[in-house]
């Protein structure tokens, strides 16, 4: 049943994941507890952040900034950090569109020799970060994908795509994905928080490109089936174009089993709404051995997104805490 | 011979200049008091800054940054961002040789509306910084002189250059200098300290391109004018190649004085070891009515730079502070 945290005493959450969907979990978990841990894909390589990756050897930083971001304190001048850690350049020259975040924790790991999980330690410190934000690899990684191809014309059914950008903007089903080097360096640090988690949390993201690659770190996969915590899935809303076009929520769940690999499932979390095939899903879930909860997360105004005080009651009913 | 402050009391004292110069002026009179207020040039159009506002309609960051940097609090963090302010990225791409301060700055006004004023109070109080920081005009600004060639086939002996870089570049005397446009718009918060302000110190630094400047902005210098301020000059300790080759520490006063118009000189100082003419300028110091201070400001190790301690007391003795 994985680890239950003492009562009384907050979960030590470590939450897995990527941009925009590991921004949502990040949000709803520091309602429950500030002993919390994101730990975040470097396979970007689009945006802001590929532009970084192609100038210099450092780990893309738009998915750690969007972390930050998400766990900044309340009061005013970390909201303001935040906001500017977010803030796009204008303009029309080679700035535009930087988030000022990306280049600061750049700058600042590359002052530190690139220690990025000190710059991360540091600017966290900054905006009153509560928890706190590692790479899930220490070095930079590719995607590598085999995506089924809908061009008719194309004699072969199944094409190789190496990187997150292509990978998306690839019609298609992927098929399986791997990263690039196969066995990345894993910080220490990492490896001991998600030893010492009472929860470990996937989801919700991109799919392939946000929540499936720490899966393919085998470090990390090794540390998560070693480790006693309490392994939560946060299923998607809907499906997203590129990755996993009319994949319903069962579909999402057995992507992600095929690369468990020893690892321990334990509960999944569902928004009620989405799910057609309330059946078939429970029949997948059951399958792995772990329980189901059918919640409303999503936001009540009907936006694909997941409201964080409700997808934050459910994580807390999850995992026993009040 | 200007306002005294009161006795006990530390002075309140606008410091303008930019670059290194006004940064070693910050770093002595931050020994002496914290009602401390740089008045920073803005003219900047080569490096970091210059292919910042050649991006965007912005202030350029540069000396503004340097001047943060110099007044940074002493506690652990505060050093840290002021470290990563004057950082400069590596690499080889688009932002290479950009001080991480630069893109700070700059992304932070744009967040507030193009708030210079705004956003450099709030990376002050980020450092803790000992005094405010604040831009000589609220609009970039050009620099444009009449240099003298030195290219004996040029028919024309003076070229009028338009730039500081290009201005800096171009072998040869400046003979005249001003700014376009010709009468920008001055920050109240300038203005204000000017009107308050126990000292204003002009120097050292660049002397065409980071000191007379500020005499060629008509409200600042209208502002001195009417100001009870005692006005401070600190010479530079050797000539600078490309404005000012060949001058001596007389003639580099004379170029200040014939751009004062109005405004009161009461104090200058040189460093005795730099002074080969003592009587030249003792002339020039008295002909204008102000005090001439020699005293060993430079560093003691022979390098070309003031030294903060020594910089201070001259300072200190100068305004009557212990």
């Amino acid at each position: 049943m994985g680890r239950v945290p003492g009562a009384g005493s907050p979960p030590r959450v470590v939450a897995f994941g990527g941009g925009h969907g590991l921004a949502a979990a990040l949000a709803a978990w520091r309602r429950i507890t500030e002993q919390l841990t994101a730990v975040v894909t470097v396979a970007d390589d689009g945006g802001s952040s590929g532009r970084i990756r192609r100038e210099m050897p450092v780990l893309p930083p738009g998915d750690l900034r969007m972390a930050m971001a998400a766990l900044a304190g309340d009061e005013a001048r970390a909201q303001t950090l935040a906001a500017l850690f977010q803030h796009r350049f204008g303009g029309s020259g080679v700035l535009a569109g930087h988030p000022v975040g990306n280049l600061l924790l750049t700058g600042l790991a590359e002052m530190h020799g690139g220690d990025t999980v000190r710059a991360l330690d540091e600017l966290c410190e900054l905006i009153g970060a509560r928890g706190r934000v590692l790479p899930m690899a220490d070095e930079p990684l590719d995607l590598v994908a085999r995506v089924e191809t809908v061009d008719r014309d194309d004699p072969a059914r199944v094409r190789t795509i190496r990187g997150q950008v292509a990978i998306a903007a690839t019609p298609g089903r992927v098929r399986d994905i791997r990263v690039s080097p196969a066995d990345p360096v894993v910080h220490p640090a990492v490896l001991e928080a998600i030893a010492q988690a009472d929860v470990v949390s996937l989801g919700p993201g991109s799919w392939y490109t946000s929540v499936l690659p720490h899966l393919l770190v085998p470090r990390l996969r090794a540390a998560l089936a070693e480790s006693e915590a309490r392994v939560v899935v946060v299923l998607n809303l809907e499906p997203q174009p590129g990755e996993t076009d009319g994949f319903s929520p069962e579909e999402h769940l057995n992507v992600l089993l095929a690369h468990m690999d020893g690892v321990a499932l334990h509960s999944v979390i569902a928004d009620a709404e989405s799910v057609v095939d309330r059946r078939g899903l429970l029949n997948a879930v059951r399958r792995c051995g772990a329980e189901l909860l059918l919640a409303p997360v999503a936001e009540p105004d009907g936006a694909p997104r997941h409201d964080p005080e409700r997808l934050s009651a459910a994580l807390a009913s999850v995992v026993g805490a009040r």
